[in-house]
């Protein structure tokens, strides 16, 4: 990207970009996912509400503040903004946050009774924050979907710190994050590609 | 699109676009499925009987009226144009109707003998008409398949006004419709990606 | 396609668009496959032993007679090539023929021990030759692999005018025909779609 | 390519290359896998730590002595580099090789308990190294992972010339190479199509 570009210019282009590989994985079906990007003024740049994240254009990114409320008037973010800036709060490396639906993390997160999905000896789980061995167990907190986003983040906030492959609302999504949008992007490949194992693992009995 | 363009025009772009679209996602096997799109004079821009719908040309996309009836001598409407004309005459608001055959909707509709798949729990099911949150169950009705369309069509009649996430043909597909293209793609996604995660649950036991 | 193009470079150009097409669908895995054009004065275009199907170019097509010899010294034509010759001699309104390898038809053929498979009650069954509704069963021979392809071929030759969605060798793949590269396409979709259908409906138990 | 490129820009290119057909498989997730060529003077040109095997830039590949020591200061290889140079100095023969994670060769190795798959009487096995029928059972060794690399490749080193499809790290991925890239991308594709058959045979209860 050129120099010249503006920080938001290229938090944009970056989410356009986000947005086109997760479609073509398959995880932003309809209008589903949000993604967002931390600027160096402490500004947002998210997803505007209802756009299919596949075929964003630039006028689909608008920025919020730290407590979700757009900067100009008439921008609607989605109400899942709040989870975005929850993240950003908590975790001052964070620069970049994705939140997609699989069906892979839609389906294991319906059928897993437990409050959490566990990730262990696969190399591919090194691509998380601060693991260096497949011999660990990372969890993955399962939280009960709510349509009142205010009352999930704070069932949310006391995680923070323990779950470096990001967290899954129930027969909803993932939410992965990291210092940067390839950080971010690499996590959510890996956790995907993860939970596709996991869920052939269960077909196969285990 | 630019200005000038036609209504008709605009309607055969989309058209393809959707085509190419459900082509990638593997939705439209063989000559399978067909696509259509209300113009502002009650024209109705349709495929043409018996072509690929993800290498449509733009003299691949006809019109017939409200009854089904090709405006020009010689255009062969696909005998499903039935069912895309009912929508619109039931569903005044409905400006865009997608005809889909995909594995996970073939297969379900196949092996469940009950005349209704029930989608419960996902916040997905929020892209269909009237949907507010992911606490209630869409019901998705299941038609017999019949070659004789006007038949079949007798049979959807009653449901229309209690299927917002469409309809499906057992061993044939899925009918879902929106205001515009765009809404009909995400509606179409989103069913597409919930059928994907109820396939994957039966084979978990559920 | 140019109208000076001489009939071999069309048969060459619709060859490696069939190629890229499959191995966009995972149908051609490392150099598996084969696709063949009949040629207006009797001649066959073939492809060549050994490339991969998704990345032919024009020097990876040559021509060979009835009989599978090729008709400039040097050229080796796949083993194979016979069953291509035999299916445009004992049906001389075919024009194009595809062999793939999908996983599908590969575990399909390995798993299941009576003669044929047997598609029925699918919509998409209409695409095969002089089918009309679904109310019908198409049966789908499976022959035993064998690297001898004359003696292969000799078991398949008495199924001829039977198999309207072609055939599938086991543990090997599918072969297809139509009267042009377009029917030939579809009618392998088709064959593909349904197995895909075959393969979900066995791990549910059906 | 030019006649005039140097080996190791042909070998950035074929890297790069190679890079995104296996990240449009789904094989190399994350920041996974790595990808080499042995040049004609003995260096391997090799892909850089880190770094998304979809998007390589020409700068992401280095080169390497047999030792697996970088030419230049500061270029950081990955740890299984050395699995790479083990390759080389085993098989005189091999010009190319690549390491993927799939979903297939991650579940397959996690849940099979004997030292090796075997492949048998697929047409595809023909592709591996000296196989000239599906009449035979090609075993695919499985090693314990191990995050010391050296330690690893001693537990292979004995089993050089009885893997030609390669061989796989539990819980990480595959090995396969090649004389050049086109001879060890087909490979890889040969092994991973009989991988994903494997898994639905297993689904299925064999």
């Amino acid at each position: 990207m050129s120099e010249s570009m503006t920080d938001f210019a290229r938090a944009t282009q970056e989410i356009l970009l986000a947005g086109q590989r997760m479609d073509a994985r398959g995880w932003v079906p309809a209008t589903a996912g949000n993604i967002s990007r931390r600027l160096p003024d402490g500004r947002i740049a998210i997803t505007r509400s209802g756009c299919h994240k596949g075929f964003l254009k630039a006028e689909d990114v608008i920025t919020v503040n730290g407590g979700g409320i757009a900067h100009r008037p008439g921008d609607k973010p989605s109400a899942e903004t709040l989870l975005h800036c929850q993240i950003y709060q908590q975790d001052p490396t964070a620069g970049a946050v994705l939140h997609g639906h699989s069906v892979a993390s839609t389906v294991l997160s319906m059928i897993e009774k437990s409050p959490a999905l566990h990730l262990a000896d696969y190399e591919v789980q090194k691509v998380f924050e601060g693991q260096t061995t497949h011999e660990a167990s990372v969890p993955v907190p399962l939280f009960e979907n709510d349509q009142d986003i205010a009352r999930l983040a704070q069932k949310v906030t006391p995680f923070f710190g323990t779950m470096p492959a990001g967290y899954i609302i129930r027969g909803h999504g993932v939410y992965v994050w990291g210092k940067d949008m390839p950080t971010a992007l690499a996590r959510l490949e890996g956790l995907e590609f993860l939970l596709a194992c996991l869920l052939e693992r269960r077909k196969l009995g285990q």
